[in-house]
This record gives structure tokens, C-alpha cells and sequence, in this order.
């Protein structure tokens, strides 16, 4: 506290990321990082540009991550002009929420939902208001059928995993002409499907991604968004008043070369998903209960057992996972889908725990 | 344009950044990049974050940088919660502009300066006031002595590269004590003082550095403030209330080893003075009025020549250099200062052009 902060700062609540133990081996089953490595032509592109001396370090990176841009254009079958690249997908919704966000009538997201949107809505001061999911932890979309300055929320959901079918993504984004709906598809790869199919027929959509997640790039910081040209420009207009080289040498690279290998990203997603369902019939197998999912993680609870006691029995084995202090959710945890040996060690000191 | 827009975009100027030529080996001196590469350790340090197959990148990198703030808090003698890192000291100063110096009263600055200042305003609506250099260029510490809600300068400064005294910032600081007043020292290591010796007495004294000039990491994107526990507290609220994680693994890795080797830093510096030095005899004697430099690049007008037509009579050459199209500077070039051989390349296309 002081007094020469300016008063936003005063009333800001700051995300807490999931925590990074220093330790040499952990089960880290706390920040949905992939088990997998990056496709090796990530490693290749990062020594291409590094060079044998980092002769290129010396010089300021593409400020548009022009060749970036085109890969993904290329992927999802977009125009350059349709993709914006930030320094991480959390970059990348801190600039739409201030671009294209605030208005006079409240955002609309889910009560339980990724607990960084209400700290970008009092960074940027939008007004917004949350819906509640239902008993199933399901986004009922005829509940965003309200007066909005915007609609925001991640399918699949986070913390719950759970996936809204494109059928009605599609009927929401139709319905709601006069403001934009942002979905953020950080988790798309794991077995949801992609609203990025419904761009070039709405212009009110914004698809948010990321190189975190399915593309085992979270050490490099890369997200995107996806959407009508005008709100790509909004998004560029925000960038360049406020960084205008987001993005390093390496990142540009590492992200380009990711998409250039879409069988990687097949392989090892596929390879998540088995895991997620050999995980799930673990728990359920114990005794718990576990929202369907379409992620990379899966959110559980144990009716006989307190969440937080789980965690912190995990934690003594050096077994992290993620529990939200919040209402309705605070007897779940969710825990990212690691290797299978991972799993099994999880699964082996829950048996323990729980018996 | 979209009626999507939120209101603030409409009214935004967005920063444009020097040209990035695509060419084989144009001599680039239009963006004050160094000539020499970043220290070898830099390059050994990225090569041991990625390892054989990029098996850190699928985590998150350190949300603090804790081992970077600490090599760099020793660097300087400081303590590590004095130091803040972010994503290029642009993404630093968009931030301290949001943190610390939006208030009621105006914030000032040299009416010729770094021009994303004007820019970073419109973005968080910092009312501002510029206040004018002198006839040969120079800010006047006592023209700052006016209510104000910030202050805010390089030293040296762009793109002129005069610098003040330290006992001038040190005059300023010390009766300014109402609201912070930021000294953005991009340029110091090329023959200005640091106001870091300040730090410890000035609670309201915040000074940004960057690795992109004199440590020559401008592809890699890392910046710092340096300054009172309470104003770097506040850079930390809003750092993570926009973006957790805003520095890559590679970049953390980079900037570290860069901090690690003085003696790199030294060297390299002081070719890049005495080329400086040279430079500035030459241009002279070509007839060119140039203003003296603390920094890595001359400001320098020719009484007979027109600075557009220099400017683009060299770009025929593929020699860039930077003009601005702004009151009482649009017949200055700003040159940075390249190799000898570059400098010597510029000069003989100077001597052809005002022949």
C-alpha cells in the first residue's frame, strides 16, 4: 500500500498461479501441463534461429509474428488477418477484455469458470455479472440469453472439464449479435470441438488458444486469438499501445514449428485422452465422483472425504493438485492428466488415503 | 472500426516501431540494436534450459523469475524486492503507467522523447502534459517543479541521447516528492550515470532498465524497474492481474547469463562509445550539427540537406536509419551506432549525398 499507486491498483485482487515446487521429482498434476515433450521440431527451430553464436538475439523479433501467423492461418484454415498472437493465452484475454469487453452493460461468464476473468474485469474496470452453471457443472447456454456487454467462458470449462457440443456454441454466438462471445479453447485438442469452424459466418466470435497446453509449449508463453478482422485489428490496436514485440525470437519459432507438425499434437493428445479415461475409471473405481471430461484433467470429489485433507495427504508424497477454495467446488480437486506412471502413483496413494 | 469495439480503442495511437528490413544485410541503424552479439554465456545458458529434447518447456516457467531478479539484484546491489521483470521494459512502462502514474493531476514529460509515452497515456487515460526541451535539447530539472502526477524521462534521452547529471535527477527526485518520477534508462550503459545509487534514499524514485541495448537482447524481450518494495509491489498487482507468467524459459535463461557477465557488457559497450566518438568527428566534418550522446545512437540534423531526402537517399543503400515526422526534430536523423564498418559504409554515402 502506498501512496503513490494510482487507485486501480488498490482495488485489484491478483491470479494466483498454481504453485511450481522446487523439488526434483514431482508428481505435478497442478497446472495441466502436458506429460509430453514438444514436437522435436520445436527443439530444432529454437537451435535454427539461436544460431551458434545467438547472432539473431542482438536484433528486435517480427513485432507481427508474420511467419507464426501464417502457420496457424494455414492449420485452421484462416486468413492471416483472422489471428492475433500474444505472449501467452493470458495475454491474449487481458487484451480482449479491455478491447473488446467493456461496454455499459455487464459481461456474462459462469460461476465457476477460470478464476482469472473477475481479476481482468477490475484491472480494466468492466462491469460484469456470472451465471451460474448447473447441478451437473453443465453451461446452460439459454441462461446467457440476457441484456450483455459480452459472454466469456472456456470449453471445455475449466475447472470442470466439461464440453459444450459446437451445435450450441453455434446457437449462442447466433443469438447474440450485439456483443462478442469469446470462447477460450485452451483445452479444444483433448476432445472438444473448435468454434473456430463458425469465424467466417460470425462476426461476434472470438476463439481463444493457446501453445500451453496440448502443444507442450507452457515454458515458451504463446496464445492466439481467432476471429473477424475487426476484432483482430481491435486486439493489434491494443498490443501496439502497449508492447509492440509481445513475442521473442525463440517463442516465434518454437510456436511456428509446433504447428508445423500436427501429427505430434495427434499423438500425444491421444495419448492424454487414453490416460484421462484409464484415470477416470481409477477414481470412480475408489469411490469418486468425476465430471466428464473433455480436457487434459479431470475434476473430482470424494463424498466421504474432505478435498483439502486429500490434497495435502498428496502433497506429504510429493503429489501436487489443484484445489479451489470457492464455492460449490471447494470438496473437488483437479488434477491434470499426467503419464500413465503417473497416474498409477496417484491413484496408489489414494487408494490409501481414501481405504 | 466495429461497433464491437470497446470505447477506449477508438481513441487509441498506436506505437509504430522502426522498420525490421527483409533483406540479406541491409545496415540497419534505424532501431539502436547493438552490433555485437550477446555474450557467449547467453547462448551456453539458453542451450542448457532447452536440453536435449525441450523437456522443461511442456512447464510453466517461474512466475517471478526469482534466480533472474536475484542475479540482477546483485548486479546492482540491490535487494530482489526492489527489482521488477517484465516482458521488455515496453511492457514495464505500460505498467508503471497503469500502476503508478494515473492520477489527478498530470503526468509530465519532455515535449521530444520516447514517443510511446503519449501512446501508453491514451491507453490507461493518464492525463499528460509535455513540457520542452531547451534550444540545444536539453530538459530542464526546473521546468518539472509544477504540480504534477508523475514524471517521466529517459536519461539519456531519446532520441537526442543528451543525458543530465545525476545530481540533477538527484535535484528533481528529492523536490518532487509528491509522485514518482520514472528515469527510463534504455541507454545508461553507454556514458550516462544511473539513478540506482538513488533507490534506497527516493521512495518515489523508479528507474527502468532493458537488455535489449547494451546487453543486446532485443530479440529475447526482457526489462526491468528498479525501485521502493511499495512501487515495485504495485508493478507486481498489476503484472498478475494481466499475465502471470510474461518471461518464456529461454528469455529467463538468457537474461540471467547476460547479468552474469560484466566483463561482456563492458567490452562491447565501449566499442560501441568509441565507434560513437568517431562517428559523431565524421559527421561533423561532413557539416552535420549533432547533438551530444550518451547513448548508442547520434541525433544529428544537416543545415543544407533535407532529412527525408538523406533518409531516403540511404535507403536506395540499403543503410536505414530513423527519422521523425514531429515539431522541431523532422529535420534530425537519429543513426544508431553500428559497427565501424557500418558507421564507415554510412559515412561514405553521406559524403556522396551532401557533396
Amino acid at each position: 500500500m502506498s501512496r503513490y499507486w494510482s487507485d486501480i491498483v488498490h482495488r485489484l485482487v491478483p491470479y494466483v498461479p498454481g504453485e511450481q515446487p522446487a523439488l526434483a521429482k514431482p508428481v505435478k498434476l497442478n497446472t495441466n501441463e502436458n506429460p509430453y515433450p514438444p514436437s522435436p521440431r520445436v527443439v530444432e527451430a529454437i537451435r535454427a534461429e539461436l544460431g551458434d553464436h545467438g547472432e539473431s538475439l542482438r536484433r528486435y523479433p517480427d513485432p507481427v509474428s508474420k511467419r507464426l501467423r501464417a502457420a496457424v492461418a494455414a492449420h485452421h484454415g484462416l486468413n492471416t488477418d483472422q489471428v492475433f498472437v500474444g505472449n501467452g493465452s493470458d495475454e491474449v484475454l487481458a487484451h480482449a477484455f479491455q478491447a473488446l469487453l467493456k461496454h455499459d452493460l455487464p459481461l456474462l461468464f459462469p460461476d465457476i469458470t477460470y478464476s482469472f476473468y473477475p481479476t481482468y474485469a477490475r484491472l480494466y474496470d468492466v462491469q460484469y455479472r456470472t451465471v451460474p452453471l448447473d447441478d451437473a457443472f453443465a453451461i446452460r447456454i439459454e441462461d446467457y440469453a440476457q441484456p450483455n456487454g459480452g459472454v466469456i467462458f472456456p470449453n471445455p470449462n475449466a475447472p470442470t472439464g466439461h464440453a459444450l457440443p459446437l451445435a450450441q456454441i453455434e446457437k449462442l454466438v447466433a443469438a447474440n449479435t450485439e456483443s462478442v462471445v469469446v470462447i477460450d479453447e485452451a483445452y479444444v485438442d483433448f476432445g472438444a470441438e473448435s468454434a473456430i469452424a463458425l469465424i467466417d459466418r460470425y462476426p461476434n466470435l472470438l476463439v481463444v488458444h493457446t501453445t500451453s497446453k496440448s502443444r507442450s509449449l507452457a515454458g515458451m508463453r504463446v496464445g492466439f486469438a481467432f476471429g473477424h478482422a475487426d476484432l483482430i485489428d481491435a486486439l493489434n490496436r491494443v498490443k501496439d499501445s502497449f508492447n509492440s514485440y509481445p513475442l521473442d525470437r525463440l517463442a516465434q519459432a518454437a510456436a511456428t514449428a509446433a504447428y508445423e507438425d500436427a501429427d505430434w499434437l495427434r499423438t500425444t493428445s491421444s495419448r492424454v485422452m487414453a490416460s484421462r479415461e484409464k484415470l477416470t475409471a481409477a477414481l470412480v473405481q475408489l469411490g469418486f465422483e468425476v465430471v466428464p471430461s473433455a480436457a487434459n484433467f479431470v475434476f473430482a470429489r470424494h463424498p466421504q472425504h474432505d478435498a483439502v485433507l486429500i490434497s495435502t495427504k498428496l502433497r506429504e508424497q510429493e503429489i501436487f493438485v489443484r484445489h479451489f477454495n470457492a464455492p460449490r467446488v471447494n470438496q473437488h480437486l483437479r488434477i491434470s492428466i499426467g503419464t500413465d506412471a503417473e497416474c498409477d502413483t496417484l491413484v496408489a496413494a489414494l487408494k490409501d488415503i481414501v481405504k
